[in-house]
């Protein structure tokens, strides 16, 4: 027994890998770049170097066992990866990672780590546990974990433990509708929350309203240099932000509609789940009292009935190791968080 | 151990309780109307004759031993009443009942009943948990079960556990925001799910559409004669339902209506909390493809993520004892529905 954990976090445009103590301290980690436009090889690949860099740093340093090529050094590894999966097989199929359709993700780790636990989840879901285990959330039983960004993900904890649902997709906060006649959603819907909220689409209806990038700040340029789409998407959350911020009108009543709809989802979800807590983490969460203040307002005219008034919205509090805390806590909280 | 528990429900207009068996049957019930006007007092009087009543016959056919007086005849005592209430203290003030406000009804349970546990539960989880347990939603892990009458609840199942949610409160879908510009409802909100749906409220709208109840069909005269508004109101969704189905264009455009938040609240259920199936009872249900066909109409649009599309939609199995059924199940099956 090493005392640690790996934690392996498969975001759209990087890898994120560390070894987490049983307080939920990261000890070492390392990121990368995916490679652009990888195949499944590749992108296995590029993982396991990543993997095999962090043990060794931490073998060198003494952090564990120093024979790496062996199962053993670490006492399990928890993944937190881009939906869509069959869980709790871990077959992945992550929305911005064209070169994994099906990759057996889950199953390749457990060959890697014989002998230990191996287990996975979605990303959005990793946050959420994060949030709860050692963030804002921590010490309530009933919280919704909610990421705005190029997508709108969350998890739920209720009575103190992580909701799978049926096929380990609860949590989908993003498809809550909130205006039934509204834009298309890329789920295929209507009106979710993610259609109206996601930082490009957001970003998508303010160019339409007369938005220029950028007018009231000097961020846009850095933002846009990297060539990825995703990381151009999200930061177009990031420069609404910034915009609105400097005072751009077109931002402010952009971030009034994100404001608005995440109330009304919050407002539906409160009241369906009976929530003490609800953190928001993602790029457009920087926007701090402009997008919270018409997420109160929208929030306090739907819940009304006596119970759903105490529920607070709180931003996530964990920063960019967030996803790798809650992969781990997968393993090292699993009375909680891994109820399968 | 007489192997049998108590069941009581608190219904608006009626009492009912029960001799419920360990396999969930009900061995023996007894059934009033709720004194017209009663005050704290009237209201816990007739409760206790009814429950001696059905001890006394109990006991006269060899259900239970015979010295009723005293506490130990039964195994324990679930009580399903509407809310609010306190909970898990069950210190209730049912919508319905202005006669109990802040009434300790769970502790003079306990109080004539000392030794064995007695547990109190909102009427419509109890429900839910009677279609979960012995019901149309049997088998499944990840279930809500509803009713719409003259409000819209339920109750939520999920991982085989009910939920409670942060104060019991947990199922409340009547309050999921279905159309944030639609009518007020009871609660002080707007546009929820039960000020769209539940039967006056649907009703209301269907005279104002220019609707004579009745127009199609009988039923209007009997349902009518019952002088208690709970009643009445109740009616108005059969009501209506009947005349949908003789074919009166404005009862039909109702259903219509009615369905269609139905699935909208269903959707964004769904997609949050990765559901099996999803139960529905009270008057309204009654309507039969004419309510079910453009609920799923409208749940099919928004439910297009693949996880999401296998929930299954189905009418309530149980019948008048439902609640008995359910509140029986907080003690008989309480490793699934009594997990405070």
């Amino acid at each position: 027994m090493s005392g640690s954990v790996l934690a392996v976090d498969i975001g759209g445009t990087k890898f994120a890998v560390a070894l987490v103590d049983s307080d939920g301290n990261v000890r070492a980690a390392r990121r990368a770049a995916t490679p652009p436009g990888g195949d499944a090889r590749a992108l296995w690949k590029a993982l396991g170097e990543l993997v095999d860099s962090l043990l060794d740093g931490a073998a060198a340093d003494g952090l564990i066992d120093g024979d790496t090529a062996a199962g053993g050094v670490v006492d399990g590894v928890g993944i937190g990866c881009g939906g869509p999966m069959t869980w709790p097989e871990g077959a992945v199929s992550p929305l911005n990672m064209p070169g994994w359709r099906g990759f057996p993700l889950r199953a390749k780790l457990a060959e890697r780590f014989p002998g230990v636990p191996v287990r996975i989840h979605n990303d959005a879901v990793c946050l959420a546990v994060a949030e709860h285990w050692r963030g804002a959330g921590r010490g309530s039983a009933n919280m919704l974990g909610m990421v705005v960004s190029t997508g709108v993900g969350g998890g739920l904890i209720l009575g103190d433990r992580l909701i799978d649902g049926g096929s380990g997709n609860a949590g989908h906060i993003g498809h809550i509708v909130v205006d039934p006649e509204g834009p298309p959603c890329g789920c295929g819907g209507r009106g979710c929350l993610e259609a109206i909220a996601r930082g490009p689409g957001l970003a998508a209806w303010a160019v339409e309203q007369g938005w220029h990038p950028g007018a009231g700040s000097a961020y846009v340029e850095t933002a846009l240099a990297g060539s990825a789409y995703v990381e151009a998407a999200a930061a177009s959350g990031r420069q609404l932000a910034l915009d609105a911020e400097a005072g751009d009108q077109i931002a402010l009543a952009a971030m009034r509609r994100a404001g608005r709809a995440l109330g009304l989802a919050i407002a539906s979800a409160t009241n369906l789940c009976d929530l003490d807590v609800v953190t928001i983490g993602g790029g457009l969460s920087q926007a701090g009292p402009l997008l919270f203040d018409p997420l109160e307002a929208a929030l306090r005219d739907h819940i009304r009935m006596e119970f759903a008034r105490r529920v607070r919205v709180v931003p996530a509090s964990l920063g960019q190791d967030a996803g790798l805390v809650g992969a781990a806590a997968l393993i090292l909280a699993a009375d909680r968080y891994w109820t399968h």
